[in-house]
Parts: structure tokens; sequence; C-alpha cells
């Protein structure tokens, strides 16, 4: 997608600081962070939101959460707990219309979740 | 697991106003709701949280999210916007020690997610 700001995160020709990476996946930290740990995980290839997940697709949100998991103990959050969320469409306050999933630790997370 | 509230509503021994339901997953209306449209989606499986899926698991999320995609549909909050949560531990705000997904809608979240 020509103009889709975590396309051009995920090729390399907009900079990010970056979490973790593989094939399908690149994470990398939010430019304006909510808590000490604040990651977002977005797969590489575009897809609007969780709207657009077919069954061709439906298995990138799962490698997106185990990233989470493995991200979650690289940061040392995993025991002290942290929060996961996906937003979709404007009441869900997507920011930016390529998939991706928050994650936030360091801090205690307050309910309700916005 | 003998003393998890959400295992006895999977198995039906404790009563819940349900929205979804298939072979491995159970998606009820949470009793404390936080938005117009608030479900909780588990797996029928005890798996304590996020911490505890390995591959041979993985693969529920997933299928929670798919499920989260039908019920945005099925509750007209597709196209308006909604916001998928899983809590992990303390931090997380993980009130229940079994992995669920929360689906909020109806009304514009804020941010920070808490």
């Amino acid at each position: 997608m020509e103009n889709c700001i975590f396309c051009k995160i995920a090729e390399g020709s907009v900079p990010c600081k970056k979490a973790y990476e593989d094939e399908r996946l690149l994470a990398f930290h939010d430019i304006q962070p909510q808590a000490p740990v604040h990651i977002l995980i977005i797969p590489k290839i575009h897809i609007d939101s969780v709207n657009r997940l077919e069954e061709d697709t439906a298995e990138l949100p799962a490698q997106m959460i185990m990233a989470a998991k493995k991200l979650a103990k690289e940061y040392r959050i995993e025991h002290t707990g942290y929060r996961l969320v996906i937003n979709t469409g404007k009441d869900g306050g997507q920011s930016v219309d390529h998939l991706h999933m928050h994650l936030l630790g360091g801090r205690s997370l307050g309910w309700p979740p916005g």
C-alpha cells in the first residue's frame, strides 16, 4: 500500500525502533508510548484491520500473539503483567489502517481499557 | 480446573448470557459491561493466560479473533469500530485466570487503553 506508514516501516523506508522481526512480522516501539513498554506488532503484508482477516490470513493474529508473548518475556513484563490491544475503526481508536497489536506493560493498566 | 469460573461457564454449570458458541469457543456478555457491547470470548479448554500458550494451542487466539470479527458484524459495530483486549497478569488487569478476550464497542473508546 503506497501511502501506508506501517508498510513503509515494514519495508524499511521509514525508520523505527525495532523490537522483533521474523519473516512475517515486525515489532517496534510506539512513538507515543502510553506505558514503560509499548510495542506495536504488525504483519509485514498489508491488511487493513481485523475486519479484513479471512481464512488465509487468520493465522497472523496467532503469530502476533506468540510474538507478544516472546516480547513480554524479553522486556521482563511476563510476570508483572501486560495488555494486548487491537483497535478496529473509529470507535476502536484505530489510527493507522494496517492491522497492528499494541503490547503495553511496565505499569498497572486501568479499567475500562479506554 | 475445579475452581475456575470460566470453566464452569464453559461446561454450563454457571449460567451466562451467551453470544456465540462453537466446538472450541464460548462467548458471553460481560456481567460488568464497560461499553454498550462488551463480550468475552474464551476457549472452552482451560489455559491460564497468553503466557501459557504453546505451539499446540497457538491457534486458539486466531479462532477467538475470527469469532470477535463475526460478533462485531452481528452486533453492528463492524463499521463503527471496536477494541479487542487481552489482559495478562496483575498489571494487565487480568481478573480471571482463564484466557479471555474482551470485545468492546458501541461507544468511542479512549486512549490510552487503561
